[in-house]
């Protein structure tokens, strides 16, 4: 399967990957416009199946690291992953043969993309998480055992660092801490692997086909684009309502906060309350848990069934909040470990979004 | 010149470098203690002029970073100067023919000598200071035009950072960020040069043989170190009393404070206050500035004239303050402007310590 992303894919896309990034992988407006300009200016850029390269070929995950909220203000420049590349392959010795987001979720998703355009190299079908999540060492890289060294990080300046960190923690701290100071973002690579590695574990497949296919959805939906994306995602909605407040703040490179919404409707008496570091964690409802992570839990416009990403949640939105299946790999148990509500501080376990949705049914 | 740095010779050298260090450069105790394990494992390492090596020869600035206070208790390994050179040769294809500290005040005058030793380099009788200063760039490499790129940076646990800056601006704001991640320190280096750049004015030179001098001078002298230290140092003593007042706190991997000492003896009734910013940065009197970076300010315990630094000063202590003239490119323009007062965020104009005290006498 090969493919040329043409505008309505890139605008399917980013809908898509807006759903995906469950509140992350900052803002895909920005991404979209990213990547309409190079569309422009290079051409489409090519979206390939993992089996249409070799196996020992080298894929390059790559995104922005730091808070979403930031990367509204603070955008990219365009040739962030060419120096990235450059890096890696002067570091290995080896050719890149694609990138590939190591999040799909949000702008992630589709600035890989925009860089691999730019360069006239193939984005694979596949990204590190099949949606966003805050933390470097949270990608299916890090579950199949892939080193995280080299990574590299750049700024819009021009500044370089490269790191060899003696785990995927360390790498998220110094990677974190260099973020901070460039401003609160950056553009970083790690977790460089083969093919053969990503087939193996090493990355969640098909997520480029699956975010354009919800954005597809959400565009040829008529009337109610909440069912169609529910169709198509296969995810639970917890409840409509207002948002009545928000709370959040950018503190070393991540946003932190809490979003309350009222119910109206059918759900008018219900409080639903999330809480957020980059993205949406957990769904809480009078202390029990709705979802959680490494589930997949995205605030929609009611009107529209567009996802909101958390750094635009405001007072006053009619919103959906919708809970969607995690990839399997992540209910494993290194899957939890890493990504689960206790990796984030919760004392709970993870119960899959579709029993707790079959339990309140 | 060549000479091997035995006992008598390290321990007069870290008296000199607290001398020299103004405060700040790490408590040189813990250097002292390093340098000695090295000589009993590794025997001693030989100390050379930079006319005894080849102009092309590569010469590694190197030290720690970060905060005085936290290398009290955060010490280092000794093997971080070996993978600094490891780093340095891989990127340059070049091998490094010597060390030299980055600055010669403090711990970080003997920290590079114990690196060497443990290497088999030899270390060069100069450095980037003739003192210490808190800021990366401010180093005479900077001056003289040398590239800080690439620089290294690694901790006791094996991270391994390399930077590619912008500017010396960059570099700092890099590195002390990746400092306050390892836990506020790290083993550095950058401004990497040959020798011909170093004779140029990359470096300061004879100042571990100054420092030596310095430490043999207060080991010899006889009832009066102080008039000793003066009399080799050609320092001007600027008040003699207690210490009464200290105000220190760590942050953002740097020791920033203040000291107060009352006049005791002659000096009864006077008040003077040190700003410190790892270093002694300006030493004042009712206003009236006695003496201000870059010349040299050192708090000397009254009775041994040993130097104390600022992270082991404390009330009720019976201290000398003495102010002693920089290196000669430290007042040039680009020298002031780069350390001198305003460069610190004061907004006076550098005064050489022998004209204020000139008009103090």
């Amino acid at each position: 399967m090969k493919r040329l992303l043409d505008e309505a894919a890139l605008r399917s896309l980013a809908r898509g990957c807006a759903v995906l990034g469950t509140g992350g992988g900052g803002d895909p407006r920005i991404g979209l416009l990213l990547a309409l300009q190079a569309l422009e200016e290079v051409g489409p850029t090519e979206l390939v199946d993992l089996d249409d390269l070799p196996p020992e070929a080298l894929i390059m995950p790559c995104g922005m690291v730091g808070a979403p909220t930031v990367h509204i203000e603070k955008i990219e420049n365009g040739g962030e992953g060419s120096i990235l590349r450059e890096q890696l392959e002067r570091l290995t010795g080896r050719t890149v043969a694609a990138l590939m987001p190591a999040e799909i979720g949000g702008s992630n998703g589709l600035l890989p993309l925009t860089w691999a355009g730019r360069m006239g190299l193939p984005v694979v079908d596949a990204d590190g998480m099949g949606r966003a999540f805050p933390l470097i060492p949270q990608v299916t890289m890090h579950l199949a055992g892939v080193d995280p060294n080299p990574g590299v990080m750049t700024d819009e300046r021009g500044n370089v660092l490269v790191f060899t960190a003696i785990s995927g923690h360390w790498m998220e701290r110094l990677e974190r801490s260099a973020a901070v100071e460039f401003g609160g973002a950056g553009a970083a690579t790690e977790y460089i692997m083969t093919v053969a590695q990503a087939r193996d574990g090493g990355a969640v497949r098909g997520t480029f086909t699956l975010a354009i296919e919800i954005g597809d959805a959400l565009t040829s939906a008529v009337g109610e684009p909440i069912a169609a994306l529910v169709a198509v995602t296969g995810g639970f909605p917890l409840m409509s309502g207002k948002v009545t407040d928000v709370e959040r703040r950018t503190t070393k490179g991540f946003v932190r906060g809490s979003v309350v919404v009222e119910g109206l409707g059918d759900d008018a008496g219900r409080l639903l309350r999330l809480e957020i570091q980059n993205e949406n964690l957990v769904a809480l409802e009078q202390g029990k848990v709705l979802a959680s992570v490494p589930d997949l839990i995205t605030v929609l416009d009611s009107e529209t069934a567009d996802a909101i990403p958390t750094e635009r949640v405001r007072y006053g939105q009619r919103v959906t909040v919708i809970a969607m299946q995690c990839a399997p790999i992540w209910r494993s148990a290194f899957g939890l470990e890493m990504a689960g509500p206790r990796a984030f501080g919760y004392d709970f376990d993870y119960v899959p979004v579709e029993e707790l949705a079959g339990a309140s049914a």
